[in-house]
């Protein structure tokens, strides 16, 4: 296999894009990023995408995307992989490049959801879950969430309020990063008098929705000579039980351990070596089970590393550095890919204000449904 | 890149599974795939499905089938391209084990229609096309299929009478298959007074719809030792313009013509070199047009190969050889990978009645959308 390398970025605001359609926003981060490769067009274009269906009564988003961006005859394609699709469309390119199959595969994520009746989002939501057996009984995705968080804090001791860091770390970083939805300091005080959603997730345990597209040109890295090269040394998904009653324990996330594994293994690195990293905080409660399952806090102690300001771009283990699903925002199918440029932009040394110091490797973990399908990916600088 | 073969086929009857649901029809094929390979379990897993999300209120099948399946915790995913979303999980699944990335990749195509209303179905199925410029209008899949045919009967001086010989031949090779929906014989005169659902296109120009799952085990072919071996010998995947409108040649399916021109190239064979095709029946005119697109026949004159008798299974170019989308039936998001299992069947040697007498190269051709997105496989029966 070839190793790859990421050789463009691009990404539209995440928002209520009223003025761009699905079409719109996807090519508008694709050209962004064709541009900042310095490349007209690419062999193959892979989309991440998990709701166009059933909110914008659109499939067949690889024709219609190559289509409107310029890229038509193009190989397209749509990965989905419920919140995971963007980083599962993201390993699709990878293997195409890997494999000798393309010289220059685009990824991108893309997710269109505020046109849609907020009830129909959030049902359209809840087919991450389990439709049988748990959809059917009436569970939205956060009430999913704020039963594991309500275990989690009933068997380790913790306090509401120790979840804190996790979304004023975000808030704090969104605030430098102009494609950042929300731009809204918050404090321990207002994540405490937050509105409740489903006890204990209040409105800032949550991660907002939103539109937005993100994207990826991928290259060989061979083809890459006498310069820096931001190279994916590791790729890995793994999958748990769909359905949270059916897992032994409810309070870990087997598939983050599992990718996680496999991906230090592949980089030949361990949780010591990775200096920041992009996770899942679609709900405070996932950035503290993430890091456990990762490797970087024992069980039960996830929220230790926020209390502590581990988590911070000054911290031991910087997270959420542009945000987070918390404060840059949540449009499904795309955070995966949001997640890995903002890798990128890291490695580049171009995050200013929350720019971590000496970034050379960094790690995004991507989760879909409940935990059920997590993709870890390592990318490394690579200097000549 | 490492040859790719396939090792073992399963398959469920394309019907109205009242019993059985998506994930029982996704399991039943890859236990029968594993059983016949002789092996328990694999890499990898990828799901070929378009309206789970609007049909079944599911998403994330990549989980829930791995999980349902007995695979738990295999890395699994969904690829969607509309009605070829099947062979797009296929290429998926090649890419994986070709890149080295896995030894023994799970695809699998499913859907499961019948449960919802078939107005809803009929509105899903129209976002295979452009939701903003011609779903919007109020056209069903059918009515664009429609247009398309009434200007090739038109501009070709075509009736519509001359189509009978594309589902005449699919019904009488769906006889002698025990997985195909439709067990009826029909003849010139009853496809000619057959109901009109959207003219000149009758109830029997076109496809039904139904449930079921088709699933391939592959394997790199260099790990078949001393055996005949399935080999994977071209995989090619192009778009055109998702609308109709866009088109400069609504006639033309060059999407197809692209498709197969590299398929032709990989395989280093020619048109004249195919000894069956499995194309893309959903309306008979998709035949002709298939036909023409792919070499097979000059210009607008697909339907002269129904007529002379070519298409038969003792004919010089064999189609629809177990009953095609037309009496095998067409679950969606699943086609592309009943094509494929069937192209294995028969170099195998495996069909009875429907045998193409030495059957050594195949290729099967799966069209999303109104020729939007399509791939073209070739797979060899290689001899040791």
């Amino acid at each position: 296999m070839r190793q790859v390398a990421v050789l463009g970025i691009g990404q539209t605001k995440v928002d209520e894009h009223w003025d761009r359609s699905l079409r719109d926003l996807a090519s508008d981060a694709i050209l962004s990023a064709l541009q900042d490769a310095g490349r007209l067009s690419c062999d193959g274009l892979f989309i991440g995408n998990m709701l166009s269906g059933m909110v914008d009564n659109q499939n067949n988003l690889g024709a219609l995307i190559a289509d409107w961006s310029g890229l038509r005859q193009a190989e397209a394609v749509k990965v989905e992989a419920a919140c995971a699709s963007g980083s599962a469309a993201f390993r699709s390119g990878l293997m195409a490049v890997s494999s000798g199959e393309m010289d220059a595969a685009l990824v991108v994520g893309v997710e269109k959801m505020t046109d849609a009746h907020p009830h129909d989002v959030t049902a359209a939501l809840a087919t991450a879950a389990d439709a049988d057996y748990e959809g059917e009984q009436g569970v939205s995705f956060v009430s999913l969430n704020a039963l594991i968080m309500q275990r989690y804090m009933y068997e380790y001791g913790w306090k509401h309020g120790d979840f804190a860091p996790f979304s004023v770390n975000a808030h704090a970083n969104a605030m430098f990063n102009p494609y950042a939805r929300l731009h809204t300091r918050i404090t321990s005080e207002s994540f405490e008098k937050a509105d409740m959603i489903a006890s204990p997730i209040n409105l800032l345990d949550a991660s907002p929705i939103g539109d937005g597209a993100a994207a990826i040109l991928l290259v060989p890295a061979e083809s890459l000579t006498n310069t820096t090269r931001i190279a994916v040394v590791a790729s890995a998904s793994a999958t748990d039980t769909i359905a949270i009653h059916d897992r032994a324990d409810a309070l870990f996330l087997n598939a983050a351990y599992l990718s996680a594994r496999s991906a230090y293994k592949q980089a030949g690195i361990e949780p010591k070596d990775i200096n920041f990293f992009e996770l899942h905080d679609a709900f405070s409660i996932m950035s503290a089970l993430s890091l456990e399952a990762c490797g970087f806090a024992e069980r039960g102690q996830g929220p230790r590393l926020g209390l502590n300001g581990s988590i911070t771009t000054k911290g031991r283990l910087p997270i959420s550095t542009r945000g987070g699903l918390k404060a840059r925002g949540h449009p499904v199918g795309a955070t995966g890919m949001y997640q890995l440029v903002e890798l990128v932009q890291q490695l580049r040394g171009d995050c200013a204000e929350t720019q971590v110091e000496n970034a050379t490797i960094g790690m995004a973990q991507n989760i879909g449904g409940s935990g059920a399908t997590i993709l870890t990916h390592i990318i490394k600088r690579l200097d000549p």
